[in-house]
């Protein structure tokens, strides 16, 4: 089969806070030929996730960092359009660990599931991948959050912050987003049908806390660390659980600066609890058959700002860590084949979704 | 009844950090008279927590703030001397929150057990009160230490830090111990048995943590915060255990640096969690069998550093904030009867203990 051409966002030295020109460069390579048990997939659509940018910093983490001259790892979906592997078909559609290219070899492995038959493929990267099962692991399994209860969730326009959310409101809390400007403020309680917003840019975080909170925080979604992080920390109720999703804000500067207030997990006697999606692997089905209901029921809806084209993909990441978007960023690498299709779902595979991390 | 005297130790201002002349003063005025549901206990040894600073700030915690006017707030153990409480009986040994002074009222309510028949008094105030329920909730529940998992502990010469890495040792844990200066260090190994000590006055810590932790922490039992905190949070291994347990390093200073480090709990995926020991009310008995079972198992020891009389009890609270001391820090208040003697206990109430905070 004649090879094709694969462009691909190659890291060349390791940025420091967005993304510069130079950093990455914009490659073109021959796709390689799958051999026996791989499989060549057509990049549809790939997500601009916090995740992507601390793999490319020097840091252990669950993954390890990109190197210099790796393509630039970001989850996704795309298509089967070779196959030398008995688990896939030319035409599944699958999600997996993209990268930024328009083609990659794929094997019937951890970081590759198949999507079930008529999903959409841009939902699929919104709700189904790794941004939901993070905000329903996060939410349920360290959240917590029961009827009447106060939970604050901080970019709260962002991807998972938007599910995390309405995860809780699903759960019977009250929900108050933090975000910032009055775009994204009205959009968290308009389209995302939160119960309040507070504007951090707007004035003294504390006090807008205190009047949204008046009985405190019994679960706080963190998505952003730094001063945020810290203040909803100073008002924490009894046996609080916070929920260590991300850390945008640090993501720029290189700089965490340590949230004092965290005494008050003491006193509180509150926990404070990172994760990571991947670890709850086995109970994927889980999440998205939960979501999928809510979805259908009406209580839970996404938004994308849809990037176009691998040549954006430098922009809609640093645009994303500047809080340019509303829902998740998404780059259009091509587009998909108009469905119906058939899916290794369809065949009998349990309905599954791609990876990510524990942030944002 | 003839009144006893009752001298007392009474908050006269807030304190900034160490106590200083004129915070407190020495009182003396008739012991109450027990009216019917009440009985009157002669203090015998009181025992000289951090949690007795931390009340003394005007901050809301899950007791309140001790008022000026009042008698400083402190765990102890005592006689019944007079009794109208079908409870307790004249002769009976209870442990309450006595306070810094010679006598104090009780009621059968929460804050008063009984001691069983043949308790050591000291030991009681040492082990069986609230720093052996602290020490043991805080490891079990929360650091959860499995054989062959490296435990940290700091304060590890004090009364909590002892009991809580000799817990962790008796789960199989390997336990590294945190003090300040070699005769802590060399009692920390000698004494209560850990297979490690760290002077962390001696050198840079996080290379001697990554020297004895070369896999990581997998608990850390914190009794300090501050900078001793963040660079254990520094060396976490993956699924981490942080117990927040003190922050004897902000009761002097009133200032809590945030430990940047957190962000390890969301790389490790990993937890940090405060606790109150109160809260585990119900489950004392299941506290005070384990460590009664290690202590005549040889697995548990404990030490006192005792001080004599009341007139030295802000000495010992000063003492016990600046490290001067091994172990508990207790004031014995008055000579305990010899025993054998009657306890309430010894009439069928269950195994109990005195109550504390979850700070050391």
């Amino acid at each position: 089969m004649a090879q094709h051409p694969n462009r691909q966002v190659v890291l060349r030295r390791r940025p420091t806070g967005l993304l510069q020109p130079g950093d990455t460069e914009l490659a073109s390579h021959p796709a390689p030929q799958p051999v026996d048990g791989e499989a060549l997939v057509r990049t549809t659509y790939v997500g601009v996730d916090a995740a992507v940018r601390t793999w490319l910093d020097d840091r252990p983490g669950y993954l390890p960092p990109v190197q210099p001259g790796e393509v630039v790892r970001a989850a996704g979906v795309g298509e089967v359009v070779e196959s030398r592997c008995a688990a896939y078909q030319v035409g599944d559609v699958v999600a997996t660990l993209c990268g930024f290219q328009e083609y990659v070899l794929i094997r019937d492995d951890l970081f590759t599931t198949p999507v079930p038959r008529g999903a959409d493929q841009l939902s699929m990267i919104s709700v189904y991948c790794g941004t939901g099962a993070t905000a329903y692991f996060g939410m349920m399994d360290i959240g917590k959050p029961q009827p009447g209860q106060t939970v604050v969730v901080s970019a709260a326009a962002g991807a998972t912050g938007s599910l995390a959310g309405q995860i809780a409101k699903v759960a019977g809390a009250r929900v108050i987003g933090i975000a910032g400007g009055p775009p994204k403020c009205r959009a968290v309680i308009e389209d995302f049908g939160f119960d309040g917003c507070i504007d951090y840019r707007a004035g003294e975080l504390g006090n807008a806390l205190k009047q949204h909170c008046p009985r405190g925080v019994d679960v706080y979604f963190d998505n952003v660390g730094g001063p945020i992080l810290d203040a909803v920390l100073g008002r924490l109720a009894p046996h609080a659980r916070v929920v260590l999703c991300g850390v945008i804000s640090s993501y720029l500067s290189g700089h965490h600066p340590g949230p004092a207030n965290y005494v008050n997990l003491l006193s509180k006697t509150a926990l404070m609890q990172g994760f990571n999606t991947l670890d709850k692997w086995d109970r994927f089905d889980e999440a998205f058959a939960a979501l999928k209901r809510w979805e259908q029921q009406g209580q839970l809806v996404h938004r994308e700002h849809v990037f176009s084209g691998i040549e954006s993909c430098v922009d809609a990441l640093n645009g994303m860590l500047t809080g340019a978007n509303i829902g998740k960023a998404v780059v259009k690498i091509a587009e998909p084949t108009p469905s119906p299709q058939p899916t290794a779902a369809s065949r009998g595979a349990a309905l599954g979704g791609c990876p990510s991390s524990g942030d944002t």
